[in-house]
């Protein structure tokens, strides 16, 4: 059989994954990101190996150091005997002059086995960079890695949709010039679990680790979440032992509440509503509604060109009608 | 007829805000931001008036001031006999010290009349924030204001969700402390239509304006947009001038190649699309498939958790079986 058949053998791929073959978990991620034919297949066949490991999403804006944070994390789970797989946005763009992540951690000898490094390419798609790394997290935590780490582009919606997609939100901040008040603007507090105040070797880093501290104490609605406050020297080995620490209390209360199980089961939920969703798009869309929508919008009759009325008319339009 | 009446009054409402009067024009965006009963006809009511307005967007991380760049443009805008409404993030926030907008505005003697101000607090609903912000957008330009600047939150979902919603996106964007490089990572370049270097007193202004227009020059792939690069000092009065002109420019050209009424087209197009799907959803869920998905997620049987075999199971699902 060649590998080229493999890949269309759910099965058996989902057994060389679990074996723990490298060369097959890189196949299994290119396949599932490609969408190629026959992934919803390997996706189901992998699904009951699915759930066991530890999803932690990095978030952030760009240049607070993210990528640096990761390494150090890294670092910190191999020491511990943990095996990692790192899944983030792609380093090596033109403008981010080549830098790689393999090439900032720093691993005692032998324990590079323990290590997973993928640099998915950011595609672009609005909606579909979620589902993309979430059949890509899959694939890994299928594979039997403990850790999966998962670093946001820190940019638009990417902020939000890691939140659905891992256990534990690192927000990483790192100390502006006197902009700490704007910066902890609604939105920014609710994404994380744990606030990781980095490049924390700056002079303003106290000020905004206070502040950050103040403002969650201060919380009144018991429904907000309670994010743990810490502080990391990224560019220092060892700096991220207190991040290390907040992230393992978080992961510990994740179990003892039962949100553990929760988010798994919200997950199958929020994937079979979304796949159910888009077989329904498919189907909805024939010719014939499209022709109605086409129509009205290109008309230059303004009664023609109102949203609601005409969403009505197009969901009572018969699907096999002319076109 | 009481003022409660009149809300049920679509046409009416319609007719009052064209008219200019500002109870009435609050009155309809509270009424559209709180989706109450009727809101629908209303703003079908209103569609014929909508399109004219120009859109501008303002978006960027939370500290880079873009409040501040906002109430520099107004002032701009106003100087020039336009009528601007301004469409906001709730700066009343307990966490920024309660700054309002309109206090930073500095406009002669009777050009108060041309400015509207509008704080819509984020309702936090994902997705649901562009929808909100877009029917409060409608109201506005069927009221007959030339400019609508909408800020957005600069964090998750909300940069992308503003590229939807206007016509000209302002990326402000602030110096930092050597995190240039990141900052232009992929996905930040591609929002904006102008960028802004904000702040441009600092130092490093000039750096980051140098390394924007390289990166723009840079561009090799001619389906990317060029945006305009710009600097400004909001701090200052006037430090808006060298924007207006460039975002007047962006302008000029929507016109010019037509895109102008390809956005109002795609607007449309995607409301329509957006309703008909919130449509299907209330009818499709049924309390059959929703049951059949509630067992199958709380299952104990790992074979009946398959993301893509329970969807293809559910869309069969006869939705008027048993529950």
């Amino acid at each position: 059989m060649s590998s080229r058949d493999e890949i269309f053998d759910p099965a058996g791929l989902a057994g060389s994954i679990r074996s723990g073959d490298r060369r097959s978990l890189a196949r299994a991620l290119t396949f599932v990101e490609n969408r190629a034919g026959g992934h919803e297949a390997f996706l189901d066949a992998i699904y009951p190996d699915v759930g066991r490991a530890w999803r932690v999403g990095l978030t952030g804006s760009p240049g607070v150091g993210k990528s640096t944070v990761a390494a150090r994390l890294i670092e910190e789970f191999v020491a511990r005997g943990r095996r990692v797989a790192y899944l983030g946005i792609d380093p090596s763009s033109p403008l981010t002059g080549g830098a790689v992540l393999g090439d900032r951690i720093r691993l005692g000898s032998g324990h590079g086995e323990r290590v997973f490094i993928r640099s998915a390419a950011s595609r672009g798609a609005r909606g579909g960079l979620s589902a993309q790394t979430e059949a890509a997290a899959d694939v890994l935590d299928a594979a039997g890695f403990d850790v999966l780490l998962i670093e946001s582009l820190g940019v638009g919606q990417a902020e939000l949709d890691i939140a659905r997609v891992v256990d534990t939100v690192v927000l990483v901040m790192a100390p502006e010039s006197g902009d700490e008040i704007q910066a902890m603007k609604a939105g920014l507090l609710e994404i994380g679990d744990v606030l990781c105040v980095n490049k924390s070797d700056r002079a303003s880093a106290d000020a905004l680790y206070s502040m950050l501290k103040h403002a969650v104490e201060m919380r009144t609605n018991p429904a907000s979440r309670r994010p743990e406050v810490t502080k990391s020297i990224a560019a220092e080995a060892g700096g991220a032992g207190d991040l290390l620490e907040a992230i393992t209390n978080h992961h510990r209360k994740l179990h003892q509440s039962g949100r553990w199980t929760e988010l798994r089961d919200d997950r199958l939920r929020k994937r079979v509503e979304d796949v159910v969703r888009l077989e329904w798009e498919k189907r909805f869309w024939t010719e014939a509604r499209s022709e109605v929508l086409r129509a009205a919008v290109s008309s230059l009759d303004t009664s023609a060109r109102k949203p609601y009325s005409l969403a009505s008319l197009i969901v009572e339009e018969s699907s096999d009608g002319g076109g």
